[in-house]
């Protein structure tokens, strides 16, 4: 890394020691000791800055900044957890961008005398990845109500440690909760679209729909010789088939409108030695479309082909947990709050959607949400090589910062009535 | 376990509770604690029927009974190791028959006064599953010369232990050396030709051949929703596109009068994260046949598919270390002093070829050597629910008995010549 004079960038280059791989990446899954440090280096950083640091029952971390005292909260964050051997930047680079842009609204506040409708709380979700406990999403989830903290607390990672262990291990657990009238929300994009468009900004208007599913192949264990094929009850076999089906049905139904993309990311053999035949395979598979009736039809084909694949293996597959999210709309006067921010700093932007999920995916569903991406190079993600240049960080910082200024200043939401009655309805914390 | 008089079966039941498993298998992988007791249970077993133990500087232990003070040495053995939740009956049953049918011909000696040409070792080889350490018949590779010594106490297990330390963890190295002028073993045949032809014996004219190989699928590490499916370079597909194929050689290749068998028995994917597209699958596949001509097209069939396969999934498979075993028959001579054994007992018995490799396998290349069979109930192995009948068990430890009394008789090899030129020339210990 070259020195920098510029406070983000320097900032980000610290953060980016925390379990920082060989491959410049960093390895920093849910609550493990590279997450804690990153948390706790966070902390630091924002005290230094005059916010307060509190955390909730499931680990996600507030710091707040006051700028009119007994206001609502409006909300700005991401997640510090990675993906193992992750990029720098999916999640840190939001929840840093949201810490840098609140203490620049409080000083132009300072500058101009000018009064906050709003507070502001930076969040950072725990376990946005979902790799060491399953689900992703997690500590939104909770936060929105869609998973009760009592559920999550005792999910356990493959070692057999639990969410509550862990938390309590690295010291970011508490009781802490806290309404907020809106949510804001910069993100990489993870994809190419504003590469290619050769856009700074991207707005975004909706999530793809999003089917995850969670397979057993059952088949027999046998011998890798000795077993003819006639006998064999083949668990690895009709795993790695519904793979390959899984891309033959995003290729059938992807059309010119809308994309279908299918994957599996993890997919573990038992008993996994040389010569015996697998009993049993774990996988995950997820079916994504822009399109409801796209992604129905995708899902419908995917599981017509379940029984063809037990038949031809010989296995039987069982379909345990599953995770919808619809297709959905981002806040309309949101997106359009970003665009005229943008315009006025004379960022070039444009619409996207999202293919990935975001925290942001279950904070519109109850508070108004605006969500905005930078360009990542290659689209590569999930991955050490993963990069966002310096100067597309920092056009998103002042992106970020005009957005935040506009929300505080009431050009969003409006404080009153929304303490009263939150948006949906919902519990916020459970 | 119901009480028994028979001390054969006695014996069994109490070599069965070392590594005990739930499902009524065992699990005594290689050089682990459990195969530690099972072969310090062995050799107080022998030692208190007069046999003297030893173990070579790969783990294999020689234990040995004298009928002829000087005389040469007849082995009789198998493997004591287990697979993870394996059979109680694979391998264990044959040291086992080995020792007590050794014992009753010396009790025979005794008896009629009659005079033995060679002394019986019944040799435990080390690792002959190589489900820790790869590859399989780790300790009769050894002792054939077909892998060195050197390179095999350095090979690890995933968690980094290697073979020399593993086996004096278990204390069962030392640096014996103990040439042999013919081999006899017995197993279960893991098939089910002998019971689906109602026979008590098979006799084993030759094995299949093999061809096993390591592949390494390298894609890149993506997002799972916001990588598009063209910007993909996916392992996890590449290897199970591998798996699918693998089972489409083996029915497209065999005919009525040669099969081919094709598996995959480990398949490892890395990171293995749920929302991370695979960058790399490890997996082994082999594929079988009893005629070279049909496993040589078999296998040009597998190699000409994976051009097709990188390209639809945009990988790169790299082919590792391979293990070829051509087809090849046993010993003539001893399948006929079998047959008589079998007559002369009054037990009924075919000829068989086996499709899993066996530590005769190995031997059946520098000595004369004898491999029989008893029936496998259902053909289940490598599997907790493997299972061969007490009675069967008992027919199979008496054909034993009659063809040792054969071999020290003289009626197999000779005791000249044996040990100043031991068969195919080799260095019998490295």
């Amino acid at each position: 890394m070259t020195p920098t004079n510029n406070p983000f960038l320097a900032d980000f280059t610290s953060m980016s020691s925390h379990g920082a791989t060989a491959g410049g990446g960093v390895d920093r899954q849910a609550a493990t000791v590279a997450d804690g440090q990153t948390r706790n280096w966070f902390r630091g950083l924002v005290e230094g800055h005059g916010f307060t640091v509190r955390y909730d029952a499931v680990g996600n971390q507030y710091s707040m900044l006051e700028l009119n005292p007994g206001a609502p909260w409006i909300a700005v964050g991401s997640h510090l957890d990675s993906q193992p051997l992750g990029g720098r930047f999916d999640g840190a680079y939001g929840v840093l961008a949201g810490a840098h842009a609140a203490q620049r609204v409080r000083q132009s506040l300072d500058g101009t005398n000018g009064t906050a409708l709003f507070n502001i709380v930076v969040i950072n979700w725990f376990n946005e990845e979902g790799c060491r406990f399953k689900p992703s999403m997690m500590g939104s989830s909770v936060y929105t109500g869609k998973l009760s903290a009592a559920q999550v607390l005792e999910t356990a990672d493959p070692a057999g440690t639990t969410v509550r262990e862990a938390l309590e291990a690295i010291g970011t657990i508490g009781d802490f909760e806290l309404p907020v009238a809106a949510y804001v929300e910069i993100h990489i994009e993870q994809g190419r679209s504003l590469e290619d468009r050769g856009l700074s900004i991207g707005l975004v208007e909706s999530t793809w729909g999003a089917n995850k599913y969670e397979f057993t192949v059952h088949g027999d264990q046998a011998h890798t010789g000795a077993t003819i094929i006639a006998d064999r009850r083949d668990a690895l076999l009709g795993a790695s088939a519904l793979v390959v089906a899984a891309r033959e049905i995003a290729l059938a139904h992807s059309t010119d409108e809308h994309m279908v993309i299918t994957s599996c990311g993890e997919f573990t053999v038992f008993p996994n030695s040389p010569v015996v035949v697998a009993s049993r395979v774990n996988l995950l598979v997820d079916v994504r479309s822009t399109d409801p009736d796209v992604l129905a039809a995708a899902d419908a084909d995917l599981h017509a082909r379940i029984e063809g694949i037990e038949k031809m293996a010989n296995v039987r597959i069982e379909r345990g947990k599953e995770h919808v999210w619809g297709a959905k709309a981002y806040d309309k006067a949101g997106l359009e709050l970003a665009a005229r921010a943008a315009e006025s700093l004379g960022l070039s932007h444009g619409v996207v959607r999202t293919l990935a999920g975001h925290d942001s995916t279950n904070m519109k569903d109850i508070v108004p949400t605006i969500m905005l991406f930078v360009p990542s190079v290659e689209g590569i993600s999930h991955n050490e090589r993963e990069l966002t240049y310096d100067a597309d960080m920092l056009k998103g910082v002042d992106l970020l910062t005009e957005v935040l200024a506009r929300v505080v200043r009431g050009e969003f939401v409006s404080p009153s009535g929304i303490v009263e009655e939150p948006a949906g309805g919902s519990t916020l914390v459970s």
